[in-house]
């Protein structure tokens, strides 16, 4: 899990989303179900990874989801809206931890750790100079 | 089918949800999954129906949805947002229809018709004269 | 709706196919979701139109989904299987109706015509005789 | 992530669940969707905690998920069904790991690490001796 309690802090992040809260998305348990967590945070990580510029550009290479760390750190319920804040938490040699928190007004719902890989073709394939430059400024921010 | 052109027009619906098209809503054909189509007519119906009041108010009845007429008019893609416009059609005994509307910007996505049965325990429960009067604003709009 | 009661009986059904009842298919209501039924209908539907060649013959034709009009019969719960029941209620030029019943043993949870549109590019494209005689076989039984 | 290669070991896993993989699954990659994965998850995770007994007895205890750490190493595709397995990783005091391993044959699709907490209440509480000797038999079998 990732349990990095800085990740709570709205702070942070240097990039917003925000998602819907859907009846579909509850569960039997009478609150939403963590399967749609999961989904909220892909909204936040994907247009996070578009807004920045690793999708569009620089093709043909491409990135992959290679695994999903998430924390549940309280219920939540219908009707409203979440927001996601994203932000870069590390950048490797081929692939990068987006970081990623959930949060109605001031509760945090769910952080996460998302690692992503830049392929090209099917291997992995370094970030040049030039992406690293681009990257910097979408780091998460240290808190004192 | 709802093949009830009427429902297209954006100006004939009294209240208006939206919803954050995710990419896990869009398929291996490429668009949105038609059933992602229907989360997003349940977010507009249920927070309509809640809107209105007929989920808080008046226990011990409650509704439930009896079917789903749903037409699917364009292809959409991620990202972005769906505005999905909801009014009722018409009121019966025990029962009423919301339409609804999804739509992108002018673009209607898919029109529905969305039967909601009014029930005591588990019998149809008419709706009586004041429950009909606090209705009728909720119908939606003849247009010529 | 389709409230054609004939759907509710498995008799009729050519194709089957079955789907898992998921935790996440479940709402704070404490059953199985609409939508999550309608995701069954489609399992059915898009194995059902797989089987019988409409997806890999014929080329460049494709059929895409015009509609949906289920009706939900009875509530379900987690956990468990349900079995969907297919078969051709209609054919016209262009166009066919598939009709579907989701089933647990012998209750009948949801029943749905599924309108299925044949393309070529854009524009619908009439069955050859050759499709129309094999297709025949896969319309739902009538039972007496 | 769940980086821990063990775990992609059929072999180890006392416990089987299957899911279905739905058109509603993938994604426009044009394979099965992270979300949906997360999905297939849950069904191990859930359908096994209830057969071993943690959902039904020692009420007032309950378990909630506290986290999943995921790691998807292969596409996977429509149609077809994958296996779910599923065992206690680690026992602690009062939570413990659930182990996942998604596989459609011998291809291992993703894994997962689940922590599980027992709650009485809203506290966290501890497993007694009789409920340790319980899970025991469904530890992840250790291989050579």
């Amino acid at each position: 899990m990732s349990r990095n309690p800085a990740l709570r802090d709205r702070a942070i992040y240097p990039y917003w989303a925000r998602d819907t809260v859907r009846f579909s998305d509850t569960d039997a348990a009478g609150h939403v179900n963590n399967v749609s967590i999961c989904a909220w945070l892909e909204t936040g990580r994907l247009t996070f990874i578009r807004h920045i510029g690793l999708m569009d550009r620089r093709k043909p290479l491409r990135g992959i989801s290679a695994g999903l760390n998430v924390s549940f750190l309280r219920e939540s319920h219908w009707p409203g809206e979440v927001e996601i804040g994203c932000g870069i938490l590390s950048i490797g040699r081929s692939s990068l931890v987006v970081a990623g928190g959930v949060f109605r007004g001031e509760d945090c719902i769910a952080t996460a750790e998302m690692p992503v890989v830049q392929l090209k073709g099917n291997d992995p394939w370094p970030y040049d100079e030039d992406a690293k430059r681009e990257l910097e400024p979408w780091k998460i921010r240290e808190q004192k």
